[in-house]
């Protein structure tokens, strides 16, 4: 049986767990001041095309999300997010436990529009009675988004363009970044991102690493104390330098952007079998994850010698998700092509 | 120019303010232990077919609402609410702010379906990933609907009987309670809603009351320290008394329902010349709000006269609300008719 | 017999009353924006010598507590308060509740010093691990304390001296504010509170109102959106201008200082009695409360025929507290002094 | 340079790296349910004496103290902890922030008594205005304390027995755990624990593993959902198994407690140095902390060699700490002693 059914499924990448075990003599400073974290930021910041990023390493990305948002919102202050966000579907209510309203905006293909953030933010500008609602100050989006699918270069731009009008602060939630900066569509680099968002974080956990993420603040604004937070929150790992080690590591010879890259391949492999056969996707993905629409034969037939992820029944067929990963095998891609092309 | 903007324009009911000079050389028990409240809440019990609820008084709809449902929710639960719930669109964030999700469902002319309830319900039953999602364990309506519409006593009994079904609180939000008890159509009472709703309010503030909202509380699980939720959320007031006394006065000889059920009278009036013009509503309210829809000229034709509160565009014309209230004098809902009439 | 237990037993001052019948065939704006909260503001102004700052009017301490200090602090900062302060021992934890710690300072007579606030702010100034404490960035203290004692002018200005130098915020609880203005060794003025202060608030509700705090915040980073905060925290009252109405009555003619002013003449004249019998106080206070230590004897005998509040025991005496108020009568005083002297 | 400073300054036991190499190539379920989570709970759960307790794998103290707290406390509830005690002073008020009062006591030692846990519980049982103060519900300790203290046994069983009077729930925060087993003269075993507290875990960061808690819930209302306030906090790590992987690792031929005791006997050959140059200590610690307060002279030798964590000043002395750890190495341990001896 091979695994697709998500992105976190295997431990490291192997240059990761090389790096484990060189430095497991070592002794370093606690909670991610050390060598480790800073050489992590400067290798990221090469990617930035600016040194005045302040960057966090944090463990997981629910984490990240509830922690950035609690610490760039007043108590009378929301987000923006599509109705398909990883903060609004998966977290437990992970952002309005620390007391803030996500303004859910019905997405398309999983991403937001500019027009529908600044129909958000005309709302509030327009309203006339302001202390009675809450002000929409931030906007989250993914990228790549809950489905695989991707924002353009102008897209962000124009949504960018929105947030800078309204005074709104742009958040990226990166937890798939290097499937979505190596997909073959993509038209948009870590620079883009540093200079269009005023934070986003880089993943880790589904990218390489054991555990970890990459937080980028790049508004001013959003830098302050941002270390009491991670601490309040839970954040902060008392051996932090194992999260810089692996960023370290993954970016030191662009392996991060090698391994995602290659997942991406496969999946645009595997998508162009199932097209070959004619099934549907439920969406048109470019990246590692793919929903698919299988009938009740199919999903049978493919679930004999591989696990892959359930989502919903639609009409009679399922939808499901085949993911690919920086662990994905060539001869189990081969096989699982081999397969659909055998349903 | 008479207002008829909303139903809080107006200090109290005559007999209220008598009751203040009454008994203003008097001294109480602070912070609602005293004798007002207690005669206060027999006197409430009497119309609700058992002495076994608890009811505290507190001073305004927000701070009951939050209160209510942070007392009864833990962290990973949330509350059920139509999208025109006063909770989701007009308290700044207040019950996201105690750390609970509003699930929001598309209402129906104000209100909730028990199928649609019960497809909140069973999506959190049918999750394989419990622990991801929060859950919903309380239902909020409002009796009337903040468009001034009606749950019939079947519809609400199919809503409880899902609740109980799914384990689910239902709360009742009764800002303008006397106006759904005392409409034409109605046919709940108070006694119906304390048998089927866990825990609900009776608005003093819209009411006849200066300030006060009585909250009866019927499922014994919500009655525990509730005293400590309000002092808590601020809600626990000094001079306890005055809200009591205000609501005794109030239900002393069913004054309550004479003056809110004369509001809805007028309002069927005023209702009826709209009708009589051809002029339609946005929305079918048996109740003293009256949601219509203006053409620019007739808006502006009236509001030399009148003081009504505009809603927001609705095609070419204008949705506008007029509110009758326990304070509304016939000679102006006379000449309110004369005016539209005259339009 | 008559009420010495507290100074919240009665209704109203009469003029309050009177307001309120004289305006109650009236129609108001609702949540505060209304005529009288705007003169009530001007009235309040002429007394702070500056027109500078907001002031809004909220319905009870607890909440303006909470609301103030939720709205000044980010979520890693906390405030300093006596160990005696209301926030700290009674008010349910409600600042904690908004996600706040309060630094606890072991108090004099009920007071911080600029000493001990000091210490708290250069603690967090040299400690080397700022990210795993939180910061002290608040000051709050009573005035009156809970304990009837009072800040003279030169200690609130180190207070304010040392605040300024570590940027804290200054926040003056002023539940009692009349008695501690009216007494006669008070040197401290309204406008020197604005000058020394960031944000206090002038009791209503102890000092001749029905209900009502006002909330006078002079620092601009305090004043932002601070409606939204009253809003969200259930702290906006519908009928607004009621409160309004009761400020302007008793700043109209300095009625508000005319009468605390009288409760401090009533309550050092019930000290002198307990003094001439050589009864002892727990602490020594110069306005409306006075903390006496009875012997089980003398409780017993004055119980007879005056209410006074327990408060604990005391070596073989018991703490027990008088209070005057705005409400007191010259007759009761005089009985009670009797009784006092009979001892 | 040696590193005393801590106990969290290496990567992780050479065993548990050998672990994550072996199963690097396999994929695992994701979130903690998992083979490994499940055979590290059965290996823990053979030292508790009982099968009933619920296991869950977190990854860091302070996550772990404040999400258990947040899901047994009620909104008015609070904890109570030494004045010493982590979560009052190190973790950034993250017990507040979840909306929580700690109620601080003085400690003995770095340790409650049973007396002092009672006197609060009696404060509340007794007190007239129960809904204006917080409940203490829960109480927490540290087993070791943060100055290296232990309960004995009969101190246990005494608290533990207050708690249960009371309803207040135990809590033990074993951030050291294995410092504490190995203590020659602790009389505590897990099994002890799990009988006596209500909820406790066991440290994993500190005591071999590279990261990871694994909490011990005993008492079944504590154990409803905690999944999901793991996900709500941050605290549901995506890799789970690699957690479980660590903990059966370090469970499986009692190495825990084999390294823990080892760095227990090291800590004592440490003091022994000191104390036969005549250096005191702060506080009389068995365990893997040493608290020693040395002269400037004696200070500024030994950092010429040795990284250790200064305290505070005391008097004319410094006191700093000494930790040993699981990697701690002998040789480092020798030249230690003989650099104390040549003081």
């Amino acid at each position: 049986m091979s695994r697709w059914n998500n992105d976190y499924n295997h431990g490291a990448h192997p240059a990761v767990l090389e790096a484990f075990i060189k430095t497991n003599q070592e002794s370093y400073g606690g909670y991610g001041l050390d060598e480790w974290c800073e050489r992590a930021a400067e290798k990221i910041k090469t990617h930035l095309g600016s040194t005045d990023a302040d960057i966090h390493f944090m463990v997981g990305g629910t984490q990240v999300n509830y922690t950035v948002i609690a610490a760039a919102l007043r108590p009378y202050q929301g987000v923006i997010s599509a109705d398909s966000g990883h903060i609004h579907v998966h977290e437990t209510g992970a952002v309005e436990h620390t007391g803030h309203k996500i303004h859910v905006v019905k997405g398309e293909n999983g991403k937001l529009s500019a027009a529908s953030v600044e129909a958000e933010a005309e709302n509030y500008r327009t309203s006339g009675v302001k202390e009675h609602i809450t002000q929409p100050k931030m906007v989250y989006i993914s990228f790549p988004t809950e489905y695989g699918t991707l924002y353009s270069k102008k897209e962000l731009e124009e949504i960018s363009a929105v947030c800078r009008k309204y005074g709104l602060y742009l958040m990226i939630d990166g937890a798939r970044m290097g499937y979505g900066l190596g997909a073959k569509v993509n038209d948009l680099k870590l620079s883009d991102l540093a200079a269009l968002a005023d934070v986003f974080y880089i993943g880790g956990t589904k990218c390489g690493a054991m555990m970890g993420e990459a937080v980028v603040i790049t508004n001013n604004e959003l830098k302050d104390n941002f270390r009491s937070y991670m601490k309040q929150n839970g954040g902060m790992l008392a051996k932090g330098w194992t999260l810089g080690l692996q960023f370290y590591t993954l970016f030191e010879n662009d392996l991060y952007f090698e391994i995602t890259g290659r997942a991406d391949k496969y999946a645009m492999e595997i998508r162009e079998a199932f097209e070959k056969k004619g099934i549907d996707f439920y969406i048109d993905s470019p990246t590692n994850q793919q929903f698919v629409l299988l009938s009740e034969e199919q999903m049978r037939k493919l679930e004999k010698k591989h696990i892959f992820e359930y989502q919903f029944p639609e009409g009679d067929r399922h939808c499901v998700r085949f993911c690919t990963s920086w662990s994905t095998k060539p001869e189990d891609v081969e096989e699982l092509k081999a397969d659909i092309l055998a349903l």
